[in-house]
């Protein structure tokens, strides 16, 4: 419980001032060019589609947070690292924009997808407006007096970073055209598309808060396997969560045949694997789901997905400690990695 | 004749390295990845749509000329700023990768785009792909000895650049749906979609070689107008260029009704304008360009948009002047300006 007030404590501290320095750095601009900033804000949770202001669902910030517990974990001022915080947030939310044109999503958040009301053409657009504000966001660090030394460190990894998502999403989109694919690939998928930013995240805000190189690393550790951990449960989630409280339909990712842990998993099922190939390279719709849902429970698919996700979570907690030693226990990022592994929805 | 062979010896001097730098950076990842560089590859003009090697269109390679030739003319070594030239190029082709897809173009080229081979969903992919990439290519500077103060005000401006192009797309769409736009209206729009990555090339190249700030900024104002010249220029061809030269098929901007600036300037013709307005608030087919193009013609629009054009040339002439005194007239800066604006195809 003492864990779990510490994180709301630290949430509550600086995420006002999060989302204020997300908000200059997706300023209006003047004029003509002031919708393309204010679709960024509906995405953003900030406006309603006829940009009136409001407040709508906004995502957790988990990775801004991240930054901002690894500045303060190894001695640094958070407040250094917002303009960190606040580009890894803008770039997360960039690629949530192209992954919904990409995916088809119509809905997140329980909300309208930016390119099912504005086209796709102008949400392609805003995306990459918001691609280029979040290196401007990094780039406001030095405005924190954080040295141009590390701002560069920060932007080589933050730019790896941008690539391994790009190449995630590539894997992503090309294992769905693929009859089979193997739990080794998907891993590697989801090491770039998901795990790759969480780590950046703690890592960026350890080196702005003046991080040792070992002492960064483990902390890029634990948030590598933290962020295995949490798409192996995001996939779990895509399949048996309530898709009133995830805001996704249900059975979308099995309607989709999204290559997930699960489905991978039982797809090499030695004798559940065949009868689930031949069900879904027939065309799919709701009706077929029940059955499936049967075959994946017959392979102990869910069984196997949350013991890789417990598996990945220890590792996390392990690298953790190296970093933290003794503090490890009472940092929020326990608390955090804790909390992202125990929701249920 | 001096300027233009200058020129050429400039290219063929500089072109294999800015191709080999720009290949580095775009280096096949490794296994299930490939395919992600492929399609870049093949945007690049490298490789064809099985991915085999060979020659095919790759495009003028302005931008990363205008960067290595300011750098010499500043008196830096061109060979210090040809991350930045790399970078400057593949930020180009990510945003016509995009454009591409946002505009519904098929050929680029003489090629077909990338879109219309693989699908949005991964275009949009490898041109993210390639976005990143262009800052890993500026931050490549480092191994070139520019210190990581030019790095981090390289970078301001290239991120700068990054925001004002999709703020010009912006525009660029968002007027396509509007009946009327002013002049000085779409001049802001090709300010952000044009004008501002030339004008950046010019200043980043200039930063890397060492300028004073005066130069640096007399040679971004050269950019800026040979910019505004140079797309009024690509709009005049947009209309009356020949498709066999251009690849883009004929009236193609007509039908679209692509708010250039010949058009928008005979739309607010006294006399012209309301018989284009009710011509074009028609739905268009290829059978109505003759009695377009005889009215562009009553507007005098071709000699309206070349006199524009020839006034911005000038204005960048001066501001070449400014930055280089003398030595202005027989660089190869003047020679290029002078070649991009004599194209008559």
């Amino acid at each position: 419980m003492s864990e779990q007030n510490g994180l709301e404590a630290f949430g509550q501290e600086w995420l006002p001032y999060l989302e204020a320095e997300m908000r200059a750095v997706l300023a209006t601009g003047l004029g003509a060019a002031e919708r393309h900033y204010q679709m960024m804000h509906y995405h953003m949770g900030w406006v309603d589609e006829s940009f009136q202001p409001g407040e709508f669902g906004t995502g957790k910030r988990i990775r801004p947070l991240l930054c901002l517990m690894a500045c303060e974990a190894v001695g640094g001022d958070p407040a250094t690292a917002l303009p960190a915080a606040a580009a890894l947030e803008i770039l997360h939310n960039f690629s949530l924009i192209h992954d919904d044109i990409e995916d088809g999503d119509e809905t997140r958040r329980h909300r309208s997808t930016l390119w099912t009301i504005w086209g796709v053409p102008q949400a392609i657009n805003a995306g990459d407006g918001m691609f280029a504000l979040a290196f401007a966001a990094l780039l406001g660090s030095k405005a924190q007096g954080v040295t141009n030394d590390r701002v560069v460190a920060a932007l080589e990894r933050f730019t790896a970073c941008c690539t391994a998502l790009t190449e995630g999403q590539h894997l992503d989109m090309w294992f769905e055209e693929q009859d089979r694919v193997e739990v080794a690939d998907y891993l590697r998928m989801i090491e770039g598309k998901t795990a790759s930013l969480l780590a950046t995240s703690l890592s960026i805000g350890a080196l702005i808060g003046g991080a040792t190189a070992p002492v960064d690393d483990a902390l890029y550790c634990f948030g590598r396997h933290l962020g295995l951990a949490f798409q192996i449960q995001d996939d779990i989630l895509g399949i048996w969560g309530d898709p009133a409280v995830t805001g996704k339909a249900a059975g979308n990712d099995i309607l989709r045949r999204k290559k997930s842990l699960p489905l991978l998993y039982a797809l090499g099922h030695p004798t559940v694997g065949p009868r689930l190939v031949e069900r879904i390279s027939q065309p799919l719709d709701e009706e077929d789901l029940p059955a499936i849902y049967e075959l994946l429970a017959l392979a102990k698919a869910q069984a196997f997905a949350e013991e890789q996700m417990h598996s990945h979570h220890q590792a996390g907690l392990d690298g953790l400690a190296e970093a933290l030693g003794d503090r490890a226990l009472t940092s929020p990022l326990h608390a955090l990695a804790d909390e992202l592994l125990l929701r249920r929805t």
